[in-house]
């Protein structure tokens, strides 16, 4: 539906089509839905039946109604439309882009400013070398397979799921071969090309559609890629992730934090993965926005000093013994009693599961409908200490909007080898203590006479050499040997008398350590998809009356502004509203055209705008206007002066509805 | 100095220094500054100078000393610097970040919210096709020369003009010589490949450092290339201007705004120009933010609603008629006036040149160091109808910042053509007339009897067939011919009977026209760094005291907040008052260091903090801290209770420090 082609006109020279040929245009305008009518009777209690009793029919029509709400009132846009679009790229329209601006602020002020993190912002093209480190260069890919009559490419682990998926749904098969399948199910996600061949020829899958036979599954790298500076030969990858810009930084932003840890860096911005065959819609894009937090901490000390703060926070938690359990559900436990029983590797982990959990709340998510899975030991890296996703329910089942894991010092420790850097903290003993310490001196005097230019280069090497190497080389030296050392595939030799290498008692402050990483990560396409999923209904079944529920914060447009009748002794006081709202910041839209009150409320409903404001003769006479609530659609009568302070308090949540409901009058509701 | 390399230990494994290597590396961090010490002596009055009368080299030492204090502070850093860098990439480091979030935010409220503006975010990849019709692909081109020897890359307008300047700069240049230099400088910019290369010839340019003979200027299309899908064969571009994604989404834009003109959309996004051989530091890099405008209006009404609210503004205008004049110079102008004389094209446009010049000044440009440069006429575009850029004044000289061009019908009219769809508004009229109407009705029955699959290929060619073709058409099916059509390379054969063209009086309501657009369209890093520039100031010609005097509502961080001792009892208020400053949505921080107050003072003036809260003993006994402004460094005495609401007014500049003055006593102040 959202890739179709709207070519509506063949001639390759400018067309001004006759008024006749442009109503036809215009009633064929791809925005103008076809009518509402069943099968998309969604009301409330139906939206709320999509958390897994439903069946995929069901949670298909849904979508489908609601992705139909979305891109006519253009929430969103299939890119390059009028080009015929290309899979995986969808633009932001107007209310969208305005949502997902809020989603991000909330976000910034959530965590970057009530954390007091250091926000970077870096390049997406990024140098290979820097990938090369991550391993994204190496690892970063998907399993294709090719048609090898046409050359379409399927992604292999897509299309062993879809099989497999078939083969459980299929009440002819068997018990022993049922369980297999399972079992193999929940592996694909992990398999190699290997693993991948052997189930295509052991189930037989074919290309679908075509029928054709597949080529062997081979590796694609994800990234997109590109060259660099007019040479061409530097290559370059869109990054497919924020991350990194993170990590190379680090020893600049620990210098900012006054060399102290623990600290928290955080950037927000697009990431790329040039996804073999884009499916599920707007959760699954070409290019996308992140908020990742690079958390660096002692490894030997991850307790939060604001964790009391969050202790009490009781998010659903999808352990890994609840996923081993019979009953596989997820229960509601504090995070503070999750890391007393060891369920959560520390506190700082958990401290960021509880924070990302309000945020959720925050941005208007359902909180039975958010849950933070474990890891299993056999999905999480060998590096990482411990790994939860926030998965929010959805019409495509729980998918993963947040990753939090402990990285423990893999980042940091590519880099400084990748780059010769060491990205190190210095960790200050609680006292200065005496410790044997070893000191390499290069003598540089000596290096320049032999090494001429490359003496420096010796002479860092030397520091820079491990214990059991130095000492080595000082026993070698003392019995007056030379030592050959190796840098950079260079061989120096290294006489005695060049270099002194001491093992001594010293009043030490500290040590160097790698720090260890907590990273929590987010995909803000995916957040705000769910919210939409999470906030649409239809008032008491009836299909015309569509709404979303969103958070006053992030709701696109804070209030829409009615005169009664298009009267200009309404529109005034109504352009004159709209004027104060917009000084106050808040977003807002004057609606003055003709249809009834009711079919206008309809309309605002449709992108959720949480409060409106009528403007009627008791406005002339009174300097009062009627102002209503969204979801209850109760109303309450406010002086006009007093507006945009009300909407301003609402907005910012600082007070809620039935506060104001409480010190202004109630006005009965207008015919909707 | 931006892109040295920075490595440090040449060891292929993990290193782990001793605390003495640390503490080399440190004290040789590359944030840490060079001693401040002459040449760096650069007051405010040093900054005023700039302007133009100061030598060049005065302006590269004032820039490399902000550039110093830029870097230490971590306002930038050259992207992957722990790999060395690559030319033409930053991040913005912490105050980097959040003074180029708050610069954007500000331009969103003055633009998108104030004006109603529909803001859409589209993706940076874009198809191929996207870029062919905007004319990018064939035409986005630098002109480059090679190094014959070693290869080496260099933009052949920049040697041209680079040895232009050399001849003009000697003394012992004849004055005829003299006078061909400047002309010729002046057009350089313009020059094609052939006439670059004639530049080469005429004065023997060689390549620079290495003296070697250069080859033939060629075309180097400066747009980053990629794939996208995993087939191979569609290629993509990294988008070179964020413009094109509003025009392909021109008609959803139309119908979101209930089908009427004029309207604006906007995007702020990165953008991305693989420059030759970026220079220029901050100001020519690779990946930049723009924020782009397309005001889609009708092309015979080119008034705005608001002009009266900004005909009395007036910024420095440099029209065509004053550039070609004998002094050279700008003048200030009320944009009304300068519509009535005809200067500026039209009403739209003025009413952004206003708007624009207002916004320079919210974000703290010197309005006597920004300017509106008229294109001359050899500059502007065929289809251009008028064009000014916002120039602002810094040590590079005038630095194009935004530029404000009405289009006309140019780019909706090219995607129209490549796309087939037609990009078009219709233009009622104030009331129905009577008007002789061509209309070509296929007959859908005869077309799918001869042409089956493609009938409607054939019938939607022949509904956009321009009038003259349809009348020679109707001649000939009437005398009974066939006629010939070509559609897409295939022709056609339409025998009498298979479509029926007539031309008949009708009323008509209005026509289709195709919108002109007006583009106001800014680079947001080039206004920032132009903004850091008139920002820099050292205090009394005291080159210690640096100082940034960033306007509140774009400063990185609103307030810092100093306990005058580190002692719990001031830890403990100064802890409060910054999760009050937080909850208000102040970015704030705490300096505890044990450094004199006049230190720490001068730490957040280097970082442009505009306010600074004093917590002492007062405090703890009277409950009221000492607020100090940056510039003036005066102090007021706040109850702690309304410091929030101060520095939240202050911020929004809703009240200016003087009416803070008026409002609370003054306190002496400390020793800085």
């Amino acid at each position: 539906m959202l890739n179709t082609q709207h070519i509506q006109s063949l001639s390759h020279t400018v067309v001004t089509p006759s008024p006749l040929s442009l109503c036809y245009q215009l009633t064929n305008h791809p925005n103008v839905p076809f009518p509402f009518s069943p099968p998309y009777t969604h009301t409330l209690k139906a939206l709320e039946s999509v958390t897994g009793k439903t069946s995929s029919a069901n949670k298909e029509a849904f979508r489908t109604a609601m992705l139909n709400v979305m891109e006519r009132r253009l929430f969103f846009i299939p890119s390059f439309k009028i080009y015929g679009g290309v899979a995986g790229f969808y633009d932001y329209g107007p209310p969208g882009c305005s949502i997902k601006q809020n989603l991000t602020q909330t976000w910034r002020n959530h965590f970057i400013l009530e954390e007091s993190m250091l926000e970077v912002e870096c390049p997406a093209v990024t140098p290979e070398i820097v990938l090369k480190a991550s391993g994204h260069v190496d690892r970063f890919v998907d399993y294709m397979v090719t048609d090898i009559k046409n050359g379409d490419c399927h992604r292999a682990d897509h299309l062993v799921e879809g099989h497999l998926e078939t083969v459980i749904d299929d009440p002819k098969t068997s018990s022993a071969d049922l369980s297999e399948a399972r079992d193999l199910l929940a592996r694909v996600g992990e398999m190699g090309a290997k693993e991948l061949e052997e189930m295509i020829t052991k189930y037989g899958i074919k290309a679908p559609e075509t029928g054709h036979d597949l080529s062997p599954p081979f590796p694609f790298n994800l990234m997109f890629k590109t060259s660099i500076g007019p040479r061409g030969d530097l290559t370059g990858y869109l990054r497919p992730e924020t991350a990194q810009g993170i990590f190379v930084n680090f020893r600049d932003l620990l210098f900012y934090n006054g060399s102290r840890l623990p600290f928290a860096a955080a950037q927000i911005g697009n990431s790329y993965r040039n996804e073999i065959a884009p499916r599920a819609g707007l959760l699954r894009v070409r290019e996308f926005t992140q908020a990742e937090i690079e958390h660096f901490c002692n490894p030997n000390d991850k307790s939060h000093p604001k964790f009391s703060t969050i202790a009490d926070v009781a998010p659903l938690l999808y352990s890994q013994e609840l996923q081993m359990s019979e009953e596989k559900k997820a229960q509601r436990m504090a995070v503070g009693e999750a890391v007393g029983k060891g369920i959560i590797a520390n506190e700082t982990l958990a401290y960021f599961i509880g924070r990302t959990y309000l945020f959720c709340l925050k941005i208007g998510l359902n909180p039975d409908r958010v849950r933070f899975r474990q890891h299993l030991k056999h999905e999480m890296a060998h590096y990482a200490e411990d790994c939860w996703d926030c998965e929010v329910e959805c019409s495509y089942g729980w998918v993963e909007c947040a990753g939090l894991a402990d990285r423990s010092a893999y980042d940091l420790t590519a880099h400084t080898n990748m780059s010769k850097v060491p990205l190190l903290a210095f960790d200050a003993y609680p006292e200065p203590r005496m410790e044997e310490v070893l000191t390499i001196v290069p003598n540089k005097r000596e290096l320049g006479k032999e090494f001429k230019r490359e003496a420096n280069t010796v002479a860092c090497a030397l520091e820079n050499m491990e214990e059991d190497a130095a000492m080595a080389m000082k026993a070698k030296l003392e019995a007056n040997e030379a030592v050959e050392v190796t840098v950079e595939g260079n061989v120096y030799t290294i006489a005695p008398g060049m270099v002194e290498v001491k093992k001594e008692m010293k009043k030490v402050s500290g040590k160097n350590i790698v720090p260890a990483v907590i990273e929590p990560s987010f995909g803000i396409g995916r957040l705000l998809y769910c919210v939409f999923e999470h906030s649409y209904y239809v008032r008491d079944g009836d299909d015309n009356r569509v709404c979303f529920s969103f958070s006053p914060v992030i709701a696109p447009i804070k209030a829409t502004i009615f005169p009664l009748m298009s009267k200009p002794e309404l529109n005034r006081p109504a352009a004159d509203i709209a004027a104060a709202l917009t000084a106050a910041g808040l977003s807002n839209q004057i609606d003055t055209t003709s249809a009834s009150i009711g079919k206008r409320y309809a309309r605002t409903d449709e992108i959720g705008v949480p409060f409106a404001v009528t403007i009627d003769y008791g406005t002339v006479e009174a300097g009062t206007a009627t102002v209503r609530e969204r979801d209850s659609m109760a109303q309450v009568r406010v002086p006009m002066s007093e507006i945009p302070e009300v909407l301003k308090e609402l907005t910012a949540m600082k007070i809620e509805w039935k506060d104001v409901q409480a010190r202004y009058p109630a006005q009965a509701g207008q015919v909707e």
